[in-house]
């Protein structure tokens, strides 16, 4: 047996950590007078930035008493605030506890308690779900208000205080301390398809490889959408929903010049698009297909606009619309468990000329190629990987440098979660040789029927493209004869009169052309108003399925 | 006390360690089809070379019986071999040592030994050197032969082989092992001022992160030289030099298309750079000097080339020459203890768009900022640090996680460079508010005359403005007086008429107007036909020294 040659450092060297500090000391490095902008609140430099997560260190850890390895939790919409709570929490050596305010009160109340959050920094609007928890908060000894308007509202919790006021009391320095690289510096929720939310959690080290992956795949990489530090940033995907993708941590590293828009109010979102000339974003389909509805879009200049999407599947129809808008769209790949970002779409304009505006169209939609130090592989239920051969179908697994290592004090589900070494990721997928990842389904959605898998995505993507059809979702149903058959939820096009029939019809086209099987062409249709969907804005199946009572 | 949370994984979790293998497979995920070129001799594709690497790996384990934790050395030009070797060596666990062919055959016989290469690779142009050394090399078990033309000189020592030869008998799939991210990847030797050449080592680990330094400050920042992978990557530091300064590790990272040009020849380096197309190389000021001369350069079209600048001053004259031509010029430091990036020109077209052609000039030729990740400081010589108020003036001292952690087997120096926790350069500098560092001086080379002291670069840079001067060294002379005095060599252009008293007149106008203090001005000056350089063609002032005696 030989090994590796591992040599002992000098004593004296100084053993190099992978810190949330090193993002946040770079940003002064290069543009510090750039903006970070709040709505049409609040704009202040980088300088100014850097002097309030110092304040914001001392609040912590002289006002709050914040020890290190505690938790600390942040209940915001997007903003500048929640930014330095990016940095400041993880730099004192505390944990930043993610708050999901569309969670419901009482899945919000159980992960406070199961993340221990000892201080929770909140956003007056989110005043009264805190109120409702009154005495059941078991570790929480101090409620920070966040005020737009500067004034305390009326509530019957003991605040200690509001943060700008807390913040005016502290020095504008502060001595970061040095630790392990290994450090917890975020946790969040994640809801599963069963049972209560579960908590993933990140270091120091994948957060700042995390950001490092980001900047070479989307700065280096020569692709369709390809970023730079001169790029203006704002967030449309929620600050507490996988770290707003590692985007906040990216555009501080670089110093972009940054804006963060609140509550997500589509006027307000275009609004800043264009006065502050925003550059690259990412948001989930539902919010870009509010953006393109937007009845004064086509009057507004997207055409600087960088949009990476991501969440869940982008509908073709919409990229297009996206497209004709001249925003550059493409499509990114992760989850809760994985920081998140594990592909992108790669569009290589000198390699890839001869692409039609359909076929870029078909890249864009897809999910892409793996990034950096990302090791995507598919696997079937026995733990065998399977070949990229663009045929075989199997879960995603993956091995990369940013991976939960497991849920927060939930053993059983972590050793489900890392079976046989590779993270699981529910997700069904078939890879071409030419390493294009094409989800075909979620494990707990894809539909067993006669021993064959339909792919619900499938499905849907077909329903959708018949006219009449606004929005649709596809699950599977208890069968007798097949095991499983698919039933498909159909919300109409207002003032149209589509019918089981003609959905039917519809259908069997892809099945007499080949596209799909007979057995694959769902048979029931159910018409409704409204798809449901969960706190992130996917389609929530577990919910259809209650309700179907299947 | 308290600690920071660190969770211990989950026992089925992956532990993603940083290896070079992450960056050899990412090669194939974009482009596989991208060529690797060397000279008018070879081309193949990205899928060539990764079987190529297997098969070398094979060579190594197999064939030459390597085991972990052995050191494997090339003494090769810049070829596609070497790339071979920068992968396949560290990737089966071995230690690529670089041999620097510019050393004297018994420094070259220290290295040897003092690395204890177990294999050397040699290209038939270096068999004369290890012929000299048949029975002293203590360690080394196989010589194996890289040839261009495929056929084996005579020679008095015993052949392991051909490369080629070699590689067409093992398989061309490896199942490389995984290990310890802090395993040592590569070692070389640097010469000092005194002594023994020196050996730095550098773990799988650290490339990784400066390969992903490099991206991220290259790639994702804004400047005025900024690469993606569709350029075109060419070599013209060797790659024995601290890794040619990284970048066959970035561009492989990215895919990009690669040519290695052999011995460094102007006429073919001028050839390769058209016809391939390259975009971006790097080399130091020696080189591209040569370049710019070329006769028939003005002929040309660079305008789409990028140099990083780097290895020694770059001056003024010589990047407004390359301007001149269209050539995008910055520069970068580093050194062999700093695998070498540290730091970078950052030139903003977007927000220094006030600046004049003269001051981008300026900013051009100084050190730059320092890069993502790098702690750059000045240090006085009781190890205090000094403020960056661009008046201090200090020893730059770094923390990054790219430093090698000590010489290899020299505990003393292994201290002296690690003082106070921080790696000593050796240069003195002074730091802008800004961030931009100016280097005024080496450690060593620094005149200290009557309790001042005196830039030796600045002596040279401003003697260099008179128009007779073709290239100029100042050295210190021991004076009873003033302790120490500048003495300045002089290569005077053909067909002048230079005096002494030429020089002092054109130096006191300088003294005159404030730009040096009175001392400062050399009085003596010697008139030589060639200035001595090292090995890697920096001004050699330690043998300048010893050929003045003094």
């Amino acid at each position: 047996m030989t090994t590796t040659r591992i040599l002992p450092p000098t004593p004296e060297a100084h053993q190099s950590q992978l810190l949330i500090r090193s993002i946040f000391e770079q940003s002064l490095k290069y543009e510090p007078n750039r903006e970070i902008i709040y709505r049409d609140l609040v704009r202040h430099t980088y300088l100014d930035f850097n002097k309030r997560v110092a304040r914001l260190a001392h609040v912590l850890t002289n006002h709050l008493q914040i020890a290190q390895g505690k938790t600390v939790a942040f209940l915001d919409y997007d903003s500048h605030r929640y930014l330095e709570g990016y940095f400041a929490i993880p730099m004192v050596g505390a944990v930043l506890h993610m708050i999901n305010f569309r969670l419901s009160p009482d899945e919000i109340l159980y992960t406070i308690n199961h993340a221990e959050d000892a201080v929770i920094f909140c956003h007056e609007d989110f005043l009264p779900i805190l109120e409702g928890m009154q005495g059941k908060m078991e570790t929480v000894q101090h409620i920070v208000l966040l005020s737009d308007s500067g004034t305390t509202p009326e509530t019957s919790l003991t605040l200690s205080g509001e943060y700008e006021d807390l913040l005016l009391q502290q020095p504008d320095t502060y001595d970061f301390p040095y630790f392990s690289e290994d450090s917890i510096a975020t946790t969040f929720y994640t809801t599963g398809t069963t049972g209560l939310p579960k908590g993933v959690y990140f270091s120091h080290r994948q957060l700042v490889l995390h950001t490092f992956g980001l900047a070479t795949a989307l700065g280096a990489m020569d692709n369709a959408l390809k970023i730079g530090s001169n790029d203006v940033y704002m967030p449309i995907t929620p600050m507490f929903h996988v770290h707003a993708w590692g985007f906040p941590y990216l555009a501080t590293f670089l110093g972009m010049q940054q804006v963060y828009p609140g509550r997500y109010e589509p006027p307000m979102l275009l609004k800043l698009v264009l006065q502050e000339k925003v550059t690259v974003s990412h948001c989930v389909p539902t919010i870009l297909q509010m953006l393109v509805n937007h009845p004064q879009v086509k009057t507004f200049d997207l055409t600087n606009w960088k949009v990476v999407i991501g969440g869940s599947a982008l509908p073709r129809g919409l990229a297009m619309a996206a497209m004709d808008l001249g925003i550059e769209i493409i499509t990114g790949y992760g989850m809760s468990e994985t920081c998140p970002v594990l592909s992108l779409t790669y569009l290589n304009r000198k390699t890839m000329s001869h692409l039609t505006e359909e076929e870029e169209a078909d890249l864009r939609v897809k999910t892409g190629r793996p990034i950096q130090m990302v090791d995507i592989k598919l696997m079937n239920e026995e733990g065998q990987l399977l070949p990229s051969d663009g045929k075989s179908t199997g879960e995603i697994v993956v091995r990369a440098p940013w991976l939960t290592q497991g849920y927060y004090k939930d053993e059983e589900r972590s050793h489900e979660l890392w079976q046989y070494g590779y993270l699981h990721t529910g997700d069904i997928a078939t890879i071409a040789p030419d390493g294009v990842i094409t989800i075909t389904d979620r494990k707990k959605d894809v539909i067993k029927s006669g021993g064959e898998w339909i792919s619900s995505l499938l499905i849907e993507s077909l329903i959708s493209q018949h006219p009449d059809v606004q929005e649709t979702a596809v699950v599977a149903v208890p069968d007798q004869r097949w095991q499983e058959r698919p039933l498909a939820l159909i919300v109409a096009k207002p003032d149209t009169n589509l019918t089981d029939e003609d959905l039917i019809r519809h259908m069997e086209q892809f099945s007499d052309s080949g596209k799909i099987s007979h057995y694959a062409v769902p048979k029931q249709y159910k018409f409704v108003s409204e798809i449901p969907k969960t706190s992130v804005g996917k389609i929530d199946k577990k919910r259809i399925k209650k309700e179907l009572e299947v």
